[in-house]
Order: structure tokens, then C-alpha cells, then sequence
């Protein structure tokens, strides 16, 4: 479909997501029960007893998608305007695929300690909060402050999401291939939120050999100007010490994943890999290289982040299931065990893996259930 | 309904409120629209063109209510939890009656200038910032900041609401009486938002002997230690000049606006007043005197702010209707004009008041269309 017609759809509908009241205000019973002076009640009981909002109050099931609008999708800093149909889509999925009451907050500010400042006060009427396209690395301060601040779950899901999703599709590719996973030699593009998250769940689901890659080329130990976050990437990946360009770590690499942006490989690098190589293509909307291109390359698992190709590696199978499992369980923390258990339970829906079929569709109603279910 | 019984209801309901998506997700071409690839046409758009997120977002129909919990109902400062329940139930109201997608915001944080901060900052996805329950008179100085920086319609209805619904009801007890609007003497007990906001549209309605008593007694030029705002507010009202206690204030006057807390007056305290007495105790959820005991002391028309006595004074009435006008007219700013307009549209509701009956039901629903055409 193209941008005009995408854009009418839009401009037809005008929001995707609304509110629904729970109860019905048709008699003066309703609204002194569920207005006042009935709320009188409830308001003194919650004052005396904030525990008991996730009772009693949209605290139950609400969760608040916040982004400032620095990293979105593949489109870069476009701020909260252009941030809010992404959240709003990521609120309409919450709700159709697991039931959550998801509001987007897209924030006319950008200094980390201000995005702390507003999601701690805004807090209090959400069960979780979904931090979302916050540009690397501020994304990280940002995240480790309100999951130290907060009582309720907090998770980067450009980070935790990917990271999950990556490694389900990792898990069933290499059987696909034929490779052991543990032995896989990964080739990660990008060192923002989303590549330093996989890089991290990747070893801890035992991967040895990953190469990191930022505009500068592979992180290693000992590479000068890193920001903090990358020297501790690179003080725990590329054991071979390969430096230079996406082309010298794509050199007998088994797996490629992209999570940078559009036009980043040719078929000609990716017939520098491994045979029965595996890539991911995630960028959104634009892969770092089309399906086609890297076939060409020969690649025998392809993957990227679109719906409108096969084996779609989005967070939209994980970030649904991972909060309706916090919130069941009034889980406060989205734990390195968790999200182990998360990725292999998805893989596992997935019988019989093929070069076609690594990851279960957006549509399987198991998915859901599967993921809240690995939520400890 | 007692107490526990009330809990109870609210703890097997849980929320009051949920979201709806207003598309499926049924197919894959639907993620393929409403999410990726699809979603980042929208996005890209709304970055380069701001203004279309009340297009094509929920920006469109939505209003953020937003509450530090320092000024609840009668409660007082309970903060955020205790808040909770109460914007929950505004958020229910603005649905069903104005078909308003309003979502509560209740904050963890008290001082002006950071409650400033935080609605600033959230303001990207709502169309209206519906303020509420925010202790004076620090609730003046955040309104004021808003409305001046934000470029959609901000409103704390604990004034302008409640004096709308306020002024529309003294319209018809008028009527019922006998006696001019104008030449009422009106007493307002309460010189906080509520009351100063009464005062304040009273005076643009052409009242002219009004006073207004906070806890030490009647402002009056000259009272020392009064704050910025109550020093104003005695420059424009108590020509009079009435000094001392409620009781040296209801001495021959015509009207009592309660505004404040339970247990302010008795049946002797009315009786001072001028004959056919208009007595509104509006304190939620409970009112400054019984109508029975303002009965007894001889009040000729009655108004609580609960829907279980007749004659219900609640900003229910007036808040999704001027919402729903400023949505729908883009207005920006809720004038004293629009103001004096949706009272008078109101009040004209009740074609012909009785002492029963001065203000439409909040069941009825010409109101939200009167108060929305109303909105200039």
C-alpha cells in the first residue's frame, strides 16, 4: 500500500485505539456508586491503602507506552508527534492480543533525567510501563533508574522485546541449519538499544562468539571513543578481537542481525558468510537488506521485521505476553531468567522449524499465553 | 451503600474503565496497515506535520485528567492512589456521556513547577488537559503556566466547572425565588479553587455583593497575611466591607454557596439569612449542611453536589460538554465568554425551575450538546 493511501486509512479512522467504560452510568445509582459519593470510599481506602489500586483502579491491567520519540522504528529522532502512531499501534496491539488497557505517552522532553522525573510521577496509575524508540544510550540510564525507582515492571522493549524475539528466531534457525546455537558465530549490526540487548541475552543463552558492530565498525576491547555502555559490549564479545568493517565480521560469520537500519548489505557480503547462513533483517519499515537480495547471497534463513514477508521477527510476539504475565503475577522485575524462558517458549511453538516457518505468526493465539507463562 | 459494600463492588469490577481498539487485527495485511510497515507512513508524516496528530491519533478525542491528589473531593490532600479512583470515574463519565477517550493521570510529584513539567510534557498525545483536585492555590499558578504554553484547551474544572455549574444553578434558584441574579447578596464559603472561581464568573455575570470566607473569615480589602490570590479576590468582592465569622456573613444575605467541607452550618446559621434562602452545599462527598437541617432553617431551594439529594450541582454537568466543544471546535482556550455562555445554556435547560428542580439530571443528554455548542 502506498504512503497516500496508508495516510487516507489513517486520516479516515482517526484513532486507533479509544476507551470503554466498564460499567454502564444509566440510573442515578450508577453514578453515586461509581461516582460520587460511592468514589469517596474508594478514594479514602487507596489513599490509606496504595496497594490495593491494582484491585481496584485501571492499575490492574494498564500499561503506559512512553517514548520521547528519539529512535523510531528505522526513522530516527523525529520526536513525540512522529512517535505517537507507533505507541499507538503498540497500545492497539496490547489490547487486541492480550487485553491490556495500554495508553501511549509521548514526551516533549529529551534530557534522561527528565524522562525519569516524568515516568516516576505519571507511575502511580499504571500496572507497568513499556519504554519505547528511546535513542541509545540514553535509553539505558533511563531504564536502570526506573527499574531500581518503580514497584511495578519496567522494560525497554526496543531492548528486552528484541532481544527475546531475536533469540527465539536464533534458537529455531540454527536448527534449521543445522548448527548448534552455543556455536553459531554471530555477526550483530547496530550497537544501540536494540543490538546491545540481543548481544547480552545471547550470551547469556550461551553464544560464544558475537561481533558487535556500530557506524564505526566492530566494538572490540580496547577500541578508543567508546561510550560506556559499548567498552562493556565489547569487554564481553568478539574473542576473535575482529576489528574493522561489517564486511571483515561477516567473513565466515554464521549469522547475520541487523538492527540498524535500511541499505546496510549486498548479496555479495552476505556470500562472504558461512554456508546455510541465517539473517535478520529487522530494521523497521526498511530491512537492512530485502529477502530477495540476501537469497541471492546465499542466505538459507531470512528473516526481517515486516508482516508482509515470511518470518516476521517482531516484538509485537513478545512485549503483549511478557507484560500480561507481569501483571497476572504482579511480577516487578523482567529478569535475564525470564527472558531465556520467554525466547525458548516461543521458539517452541514452532513444531517443526523451516526456512519459512521459524517464528509463530503475529496471529497465533498461543503465543501470548506461551510468553505470560515464562514470566517468573 | 456503605463503605464495604462499596469496596467490594469496586474490587470485583477492577477497572472502571478500559481501552478498545477501533480496528481488528484479524489479518496480517491489518498489522501490516495498523502497525509495521505501515505505522512509520504515519509516523513520518506527523513528524513533519504535527498538527495532523489531532487527525489521525488519539489525539483527536482525548483528554489527560490530571491530579496531584492534594485537593480530593472533600478528602484532602491524600495524594496520587487516593486520587486514583476519583479521575478513574471522570475518565468513565467523559466516555459515556461525551463519548470523550479520557485517560487518568494521577502524579507523584507536588511541587507547581514539576506538575508544570509533567503536563508539558505528556501534552503531545492529548487533545485537552483536564486538571483536577489540585490544592489552592498552587492549582492557579499551574493552570495559568499551561494554558499560556500549551497549545491545547487546559482546564481545571475544579474552578471553571464548578463555577459554571454553580452559575447556571443560582440562574434558575433565582428564578424560583423571585429574585434578580444581580441583586443577589451571595455568600461563598471556601476561598480556595472552587470558591475563587465562583466568585470570580459571578462577578462576570453582573453579581455584585458577594463574599467570600476562607477558615479565618470574610475576605475584605485590607485583611492582612491573605495569599496573592485571596488579596485579589477581596479587591473585587465585600463592598460591604463584612468582617468576622459565616454567621456575620449570612446575616441578610439571599444566597449560600458552599464550597468547602461537611459540617459548616446548622439550621440557625440559615435562619439568619434573608427569606426564600438559596443554600448549595456542594462539598462532596459530604455536603457543608443536610438538606433537611438547611431545611429546617428555612432554605427555599436546596443543592448538594450528590445525585442522591434532588437538585444535584456536579460538574458532571459541564465538563465532558466543554471538552467535547473545545475538541470538536479546536478551541484552544475555555474563555470567561464560554463560561457565562454554558451556564446560561445550562440553566436554560429547566424550562420552568422549581425549588425541586433547578438543574438538569446528569442523565439528561441535552447537556452535553448545550454546553458543547456553547463553547466559542
Amino acid at each position: 500500500m502506498d504512503t497516500k493511501k496508508i495516510l487516507a486509512a489513517y486520516a479516515k479512522l482517526g484513532a486507533r485505539i479509544e476507551t470503554r467504560g466498564r460499567v454502564k452510568l444509566a440510573k442515578k445509582s450508577d453514578f453515586s456508586l461509581w461516582y460520587t459519593p460511592g468514589v469517596g470510599a474508594a478514594a479514602s481506602h487507596l489513599a490509606k491503602h496504595p496497594k490495593d489500586a491494582r484491585l481496584m483502579s485501571v492499575k490492574k491491567n494498564s500499561v503506559a507506552i512512553v517514548s520521547d520519540g528519539s529512535a523510531v522504528l528505522g526513522l530516527g529522532n523525529i520526536g513525540p508527534y512522529g512517535a505517537l502512531p507507533v505507541m499507538e499501534g503498540k497500545a492497539l496491539i496490547f489490547k487486541e492480543v492480550a487485553g491490556i488497557d495500554a495508553w501511549p505517552i509521548v514526551l516533549d522532553c529529551h534530557d534522561p533525567a527528565e524522562i525519569i522525573a516524568v515516568v516516576k510521577a505519571i507511575a502511580p496509575a499504571f500496572g507497568g510501563i513499556n519504554l519505547e524508540d528511546i535513542a541509545a544510550p540514553k535509553c539505558f540510564a533511563v531504564e536502570s533508574a526506573l527499574v531500581e525507582t518503580l514497584d511495578i515492571p519496567v522494560m525497554h522493549d526496543d531492548q528486552h522485546g528484541t532481544a527475546i524475539v531475536v533469540l527465539a528466531g536464533l534458537i529455531n534457525a540454527a536448527k534449521v541449519v543445522g548448527k548448534p546455537l552455543a556455536k553459531l558465530k554471530i555477526v550483530i549490526s547496530g550497537a544501540g538499544a536494540a543490538g546491545t540487548a540481543v548481544a547480552k541475552l545471547l550470551l547469556v543463552a550461551g553464544v560464544k562468539d558475537i561481533i558487535v558492530l556500530d557506524r564505526a565498525g566492530a566494538l572490540y576491547r580496547g577500541r578508543t571513543k567508546l561510550s560506556d555502555e559499548k567498552d562493556a559490549l565489547a569487554m564481553v564479545t568478539n574473542p576473535r578481537m575482529v576489528k574493522g568493517s561489517l564486511r571483515d565480521a561477516l567473513a565466515g560469520a554464521d549469522a547475520l542481525v541487523g538492527v540498524s537500519g535500511p541499505g546496510l548489505a549486498t548479496a555479495a557480503d552476505i556470500a562472504l558468510m558461512n554456508e546455510r547462513a541465517i539473517v535478520f533483517a529487522l530494521a523497521n519499515p526498511d530491512p537492512e537488506i530485502l529477502p530477495e537480495e540476501a537469497k541471492r547471497g546465499g542466505a538459507a534463513v531470512i528473516a526481517t521485521g515486516r508482516s508482509d514477508f515470511p518470518n516476521q521477527i517482531n516484538n509485537a510476539l513478545v512485549f503483549p505476553g511478557l507484560f500480561r504475565g507481569a501483571l497476572d503475577k504482579g511480577v516487578r522485575r523482567i529478569t535475564d531468567r525470564t527472558k531465556l524462558a520467554a525466547a525458548k517458549a516461543l521458539a517452541a511453538l514452532v513444531a517443526h522449524p523451516t526456512s519459512a516457518k521459524i517464528i509463530p505468526d503475529l496471529l497465533d493465539p498461543r503465543v501470548v499465553k506461551a510468553i505470560a507463562k515464562s514470566v517468573r
